[in-house]
């Protein structure tokens, strides 16, 4: 590939990688996250496109006239969860990049006007919600739900974006930006290992699995640990254990996925019987019957064994994000331009491309993953698969802008 | 009681109160810690005592000739367990200078010196070790050790005494200081309902069962939520989950009490598998064969549930205090001077008094907690059983030090 598709890695690098987990930590509305921005900007202006942050804090770089309607939009996102990968998101964006680079090598001759974006906040590591830059904009957040997200530290989501530079009182729907889009292409390293079982470096996303965040409130009553009798506790980590172990048990009986990744405990002392444990449960499937029966199975173990405990559950759906099946239709030519031998999977990650779907015509290209190992500084993609991506990206891009 | 007793406690009051949980958070050299110790000087200069802080930032307050030996020590700590409640050291503390107001009353006449003490960094909150004032005295912890000790924030012990304007290179063994007690009197709030039940208003401390603090590090390998086959996962929170309920399980069949109260997860993203979560496990037995057999039970159901999940297990003893037999001369003493029909109960709270007790004829007395509630803002003792509590040791300490 070209110098500068290594050199968009390497600018790409550094920024918010921590030293010690080696890991990437962009959290959205943060120095890292503008780090993010301004190279973006850099990009598109080294290209010579006209760069744009929409009222959401997404960013989009036009090539042609960005009011002429039925554009191609092609892009990701910058931000990580805690100590992520290099690949997921910014393979996405450098590949967009490195598509319109190939496909000026070519001479193409674009008939419809093409962008590359990158949308604010994918990850939802700071204020705990996914894809708000693409759920403000297609009216899938409201403003004022968007205003009650706090982060860990009690900044709300507009102190935040203010703090950046952004104009929080803008936020909101966008319906006439999207009615713009005639099509939105997004490619994304696997964050599973079916192209690597299927020995391809590409493959097409048919749907993404139906999933959910759930925060567990297990309540106790905080007591000494060392002079507390059995007996006269209340101790919710005990509710919370059984719980995560029937999380586990209840995703396999239904050919689901669970997982608690997150947990605050209150008062968070050795000696300290806790008061409160808040563990959040991710759940995905590949219906919304399966996710369905997880959920009340994992409910029921979590009261049964709170009754036993004497500690109280609630539970909290902190998001939801149905069942996205890809357009038929643009997944079918996407399938054409790249020779009907391309293989098409579901997966279980939600991406900006899912909550676009509901608005644009959408379609997903995956690269292939070797270890499947994602949202960890360990994941990978060879170099030969980025470039099968990049290549497979400009062919579409092609079909689709340039027919 | 007299108005000195009510002020003292209304004094102290919103000293390192939070304000959203209605529990203490008085962390050793923090602000909080720096109001307690000038409140603790205050009531010593009220009274005519000469405050002293020794080289391991322990508070001294003397009435009589603190070098003539023999001395008769009351006193316990002013440091709080995180949200922690309002007895718990600064009872003894309080009673300890309402006791001598008592004797003055009495127009008592000391035959031997008598000091009020407040310890240093009783609970071990932020550097994660108890009794650290009374350790260093009594040459239970080394210097070096000391100087080793961080926060959560990475600050190490000798910066924060340092900043709170004390010289962490006096640190250090004290045998002087301690030669020169005779008997040491730690009152206490009980942090269990045996008086409760004996329906008593006071006690006496017959012995600390042995107990321990292990740190769990379970590793395994951060995967992104959503699309790691539950096959592939090799998930460290089915682990600590497993190890929590095995805890329970081993402690009650030793008859024992054992809690996992406090964790640390990496990353610690909702959408993440953990690459890390640390559990601490506090564990209390009345011998050290029912707490042998509880550890070695909780590291075999842990190692097990490991090889299932693909993690490792690290265990690492971070603390350890062996039975604490209190002294049957100055128990017996204590006993007569009381009157006999006081009840002698052991515990699973660690003390200052139990530390002291290897260099000093110590013993400990408890005032009745109707609910048994410890380590939370709801702990709660009766101002009557309070101010028997005061005219118990005020007892004590005319029998001890004006024979």
């Amino acid at each position: 590939m070209s110098d500068s598709f290594h050199r968009m890695w390497a600018d790409l690098a550094p920024v918010g990688r921590h030293p010690g987990s080696g890991g990437y930590r962009r959290y959205a509305w943060t120095g890292a996250d503008t780090d993010c921005r301004a190279w973006f900007r850099a990009q598109a202006e080294a290209r010579g496109l006209l760069c744009e942050t929409d009222r959401n804090g997404n960013q989009w770089a036009w090539l042609g006239d960005r009011t002429a309607g039925d554009a191609v939009v092609t892009g990701s996102h910058l931000d990580s969860v805690p100590d992520g990968g290099a690949f997921d998101g910014p393979l996405g964006v450098v590949s967009s990049f490195a598509a319109l680079d190939e496909l000026r090598r070519r001479g193409a001759r674009f008939t419809r006007p093409l962008a590359v974006a990158n949308f604010g906040d994918e990850e939802g590591a700071r204020f705990g919600l996914a894809c708000v830059g693409s759920r403000l904009a297609a009216g899938q957040l409201t403003r004022q739900a968007a205003f009650a997200l706090r982060d860990a530290d009690g900044v709300s989501l507009p102190q935040a974006m203010e703090a950046a530079g952004h104009d929080p009182e803008a936020i909101g729907p966008d319906p006439e930006r999207l009615a713009g889009i005639g099509a939105f292409v997004e490619l994304h390293v696997e964050q599973g290992r079916a192209l690597d079982l299927t020995g391809d470096a590409v493959g097409v996303a048919s749907a993404i699995w139906p999933h959910g965040r759930w925060r567990f409130d297990f309540r106790g009553e905080a007591n000494h640990a060392g002079t507390t009798r059995l007996a006269d506790r209340r101790d919710p980590m005990l509710t919370y254990a059984e719980t995560v172990l029937a999380a586990r048990r209840e995703a396999e009986l239904a050919g689901a996925v669970a997982t608690f990744g997150k947990v605050a405990v209150e008062p968070n002392g050795v000696n300290a019987i806790p008061s409160l444990v808040r563990g959040w449960l991710d759940s995905r499937a590949p219906d919304q019957a399966a996710l369905d029966t997880v959920l009340a199975a994992v409910e029921q173990a979590a009261r049964e064994r709170a009754e036993r405990d004497g500690t109280d559950v609630a539970v909290v759906r902190e998001s939801f994000t149905p069942v996205v099946e890809f357009e038929h239709a643009l997944r079918d030519e996407i399938g054409r331009i790249l020779g009907g031998s391309v293989p098409v999977l579901g997966t279980g990650a939600g991406h900006d491309a899912g909550i676009l779907s509901a608005s644009v015509p959408t379609a997903m290209l995956f690269v292939r993953n070797p270890t499947g190992v994602s949202h960890s500084p360990a994941e990978y993609a060879a170099e030969d698969d980025c470039v099968a991506g990049v290549r497979a990206l400009a062919d579409v891009l092609e079909g689709l802008a340039c027919g």
